[in-house]
């Protein structure tokens, strides 16, 4: 093993699609820890549809990632080295590491998890900020009710699945979207949704009708765009809407497109709310606690897209927005 | 006085605005009451953004008017005659009836109302649908906090008037929006917001920086389109916006504008929230008790623009779309 970090530093701020051209690839020494810091070696880093919004200029709900600066990444590994009291060498840790084999940290945000509960990578997935998305979004921010009728967009991916599971996990009827018949088999056979509806085959509209006779009582939206304002067409009387993402207008260059059906709130009282999962941070472990004896029961469904080469980061983040991926997108750093 | 009862029936479905070939204006004999019915003589008829969409086929909160119907308006007007025990022949009343001289009524959704606590014009503004509208919008869907910086839109019509001036007599910093200088004058001189900002000069965003430096904490919204999505680029964290109309969409013959901001939303974790008055009905009586006694105690004011001549109907409802009226815009019927 060469003791080399390979980083990913933002280089170009994207206009459109992020692609290689907006980074420099760079080898640097293995950094060693200062006083209170810790070295991690990465073993898996996330792929998340937000980083997209991380590379723009402006404000947002965290600065964004300054030209020069590793590109932010949500990451799971062990601690190489510790000079922080907290940790101990051999903990794994999950944190915000960035796109590289070797991070240093304050231990700011760097939680240790128990790899006996669920494997490390994991802790990136269900039981780390998709699934913590996936549980505050639709019990807290959505107001989930029993018997509501559930859709959510994006139903293949790491948000997704977890959101249509929870829902049916509660007795509710679920019906997923997603681009492809395949993901909507996985989502349907595997995941337990009572349907899915390929939005790129057919008529949205008339599927929705199909699928949620009585309409949409709880819409969890990851995508945006037609597909929000389709579904605004066929919400119920006092419907929520979570917000909690929009990759189909993350790499516009054009105006974002607003949702031209939002008076579907009016004449239903509905209430569309914006989620970020940090600030339910401090409610984290309970919501690990009950979605891990829900894994374990077997009652709660994970994939994993694994790309095995650091390397191709640009390429493999173009997937999540080509829709290529199914489940939770993750990179593997270094072989740990 | 003769006894003919005139009568605006819609005769075709407008197309972007409603004008007077739009209606069939009748004449037809005052009606008689049979057994549980009331005949009322109509004084004053009101003029309400929402009358545009009851025009329009397609399901909303209430059924369209029919074809050939008589055009639905609020009214208020005295009791000619009376066949309901539940009133008596003299009796001021509120109710649905119409744009038209008298109107038959089997009693179902009409209030007495007393016009010693204010005159019988009132109870179609400010302690009627656009008061009430006002009163439960900001204090219930808009989750009113003390402290909050308000934003209202048609901060010189019949809903926004109120609007900030109850946020104005719960303490807080209360900007207005309206088009303008003489709209703008009458709400900040007459009506005690803190500020007004006139869309039709100057720029909008530029002035609410201005006006709310720590941003926007409620944002009462009449009127959508650009003000909606110019609004949504200034709201703080936690952010309540009440969807209560959007008039500058109502007479749209292309697709209604959706706020393409509205991922400020998700940022902010704001919540957007339709509302309907209707909801409130069993609490009217609250909320009238209390508005009464800030109008008797100099705190609330209101304005009314009559305007003398039913028969005028078509153009003076288009008063309101151009915003020509400053208050409460009504038509005055026979003389009682």
């Amino acid at each position: 093993m060469t003791a080399v970090n390979r980083q990913f530093r933002l280089s170009h701020r994207p206009i459109g699609e992020a692609t290689r051209e907006n980074f420099e690839f760079v080898e640097s020494a293995v950094p060693e820890p200062e006083d209170g810091q810790i070295v991690v070696q990465n073993e898996f880093i996330s792929l998340d549809p937000a980083m997209r919004g991380w590379m723009n200029e402006g404000k947002s709900y965290v600065p964004p990632v300054g030209i020069g600066e590793t590109m932010r990444a949500g990451a799971a590994g062990k601690v190489l080295a510790t000079k922080n009291p907290r940790f101990n060498t051999g903990d794994s840790v999950v944190g915000l590491f960035g796109v590289q084999d070797f991070a240093v940290s304050d231990g700011k945000g760097v939680t240790v998890v128990d790899t006996r509960i669920a494997p490390l990578s994991a802790y990136l997935g269900v039981l780390g900020m998709p699934g913590m998305t996936a549980y505050f979004g639709l019990f807290e921010a959505g107001e989930y009710r029993d018997g509501d009728t559930v859709v959510v967009s994006g139903a293949a991916g790491a948000v997704g699945s977890v959101v249509g599971q929870l829902a049916k996990i509660r007795g509710s009827r679920v019906v997923g979207i997603a681009g492809g018949a395949d993901k909507c088999r996985h989502v349907v056979e595997d995941l337990g949704f009572d349907a899915c509806i390929d939005y790129k085959s057919g008529n949205l509209k008339a599927a929705l009708r199909e699928h949620c006779p009585k309409g949409v009582d709880l819409y969890f939206d990851n995508v945006g765009g037609e597909i929000l304002d389709t579904v605004l067409t066929q919400i119920r009387m006092h419907a929520r809407i979570v917000i909690c993402g929009a990759i189909s207008q993350y790499n516009n260059t054009t105006p974002v497109k607003g949702p031209s059906n939002y008076l579907a709130l009016l004449v239903n009282r509905g209430t569309m709310r914006g989620m970020v999962v940090f600030d339910y941070a401090k409610r984290y472990g309970e919501a690990i606690t009950q979605m891990a004896q829900w894994i374990a029961e077997g009652k709660l469904h994970y994939r994993e897209d694994i790309v095995d080469d650091l390397a191709t980061f640009p390429e493999t983040l173009g997937k999540l927005f080509r829709g290529e991926n199914t489940g939770k997108l993750l990179l593997r750093a270094r072989a740990a």
